[in-house]
């Protein structure tokens, strides 16, 4: 199980009230909230996305979630993310959660990131600002 | 790829407002929404879940989604649901989500339930009625 | 306290297993994500909308919800919509939210949308199709 | 207009990805989410509220909000937090939200919990600790 020693980006991610359901718990769906949160925070903050007016934007091609332990708000929640593969218009993202004070991953997911034009919606090779940015995430690939 | 006629069950879920991204269609996440509303309106409705007080509840255990077609509010969602193992404590279910005016799924994904005692958090076998409602979906393995 | 025949449109949405917070019912904030939903789909059902490519659309620039009955998945909500000041460039929507098996509201609240030009955000006179639309749901100032 | 001086009590809160609505910047019904985060977090930081298994419970009456700026992911908004009034088992909240990079707030509004008995979900006086952790936000009235 992984550690957030290895994800090379790590950004912390306040829980909000309505994420506990009914179970008292962090849903299953907001896990998946977790990861676009990471991966488009990294993204834009490396100036390498710009969602409002770029020419080309991330389209979540597909995306996975095993749940291996509860979270639920109040706790901060440390989202892991590394780049698995990169391809020429598409990145695999592996994510690790973990609660604030925890070292143990309570989920571990992959989500697949398709870039595509803005207004064809066509798949687009990376941009290079876009590619730099995903390769600095990289890792040899895990067992 | 499925149509809705390779599903057991079919729910017309309603999109909403805020389900369509910046991009202009409902977002990644919310497709994760729409597998546990149909799953868990299923299993309420055929009598076999007692969310508010029952002595078993379902976790999310793993999940994944394959995004092949866009969605938008305010189109209809329908989402099929099967089953496609019964296990002693779990279940995977296989679920489609279908734009209401489109024979093709928007997206492929399935969803294993773990049973659990709700206040010891540990699986348990499932109870009888549970494992009716859950077998009346089951289909045989797809390829 | 409103009934359903107070509304001059009404509209069933589907609740969702995540509707539900931790106390068994749907959130307070969920209510909020219905009104924009009965409303926007409202106006795109007429025509009057275009929240992809039109000119003008339409921001919230102030809304209220008074709680008066819980409401919980899987239970079905019927939205009662009507408006109760039409002005140069802005609407003041009343909202009703229904239990589906229920003649007495579960919340009321409102709704104000103030049209603005999409690229410039600065607030514009209602297009035609806008204000007849609404015009078809406007009320006598209810007491 | 309020001033992050104004409220006796700050938390920042992460946007997240959708929270961003179609037309670019934070949707209207996440302000809220916004709302009764900081006020349940400050309540279980503060050891008043155990929402797992304490005997009372807090639950929203009736809520406001006037949008006044917009705000978008990937930017934290810091909600200020007061008590403006503070009866025998309710209590009405005034919040305020800032982007992180402004001093004067995109959001107002305000937020009335009632307190109840977990179990039969009739009004309850206050709790001494509930009463303490909320008078130490009080203010005076606002103008």
């Amino acid at each position: 199980m992984s550690t957030r020693a290895a994800y090379k980006h790590v950004m912390r991610i306040g829980t909000r009230w309505k994420d506990n359901d009914i179970y008292g718990h962090v849903n299953n769906v907001e896990y998946y909230s977790y990861f676009d949160t990471v991966i488009n925070a990294y993204l834009i903050g490396s100036g390498a996305l710009d969602i409002h007016h770029g020419a080309v934007i991330g389209l979540c091609a597909e995306s996975h979630c095993k749940f291996l332990d509860s979270l639920a708000f109040p706790q901060g929640v440390d989202a892991g993310l590394r780049v698995a593969h990169l391809g020429k218009s598409s990145v695999r993202y592996e994510i690790g959660l973990f609660a604030e004070d925890k070292e143990t991953c309570a989920a571990q997911g992959w989500f697949v990131h398709v870039f595509v034009d803005r207004v064809t919606r066509k798949s687009t090779p990376l941009p290079d600002a876009l590619r730099s940015a995903l390769a600095a995430l990289q890792v040899e690939a895990q067992a």
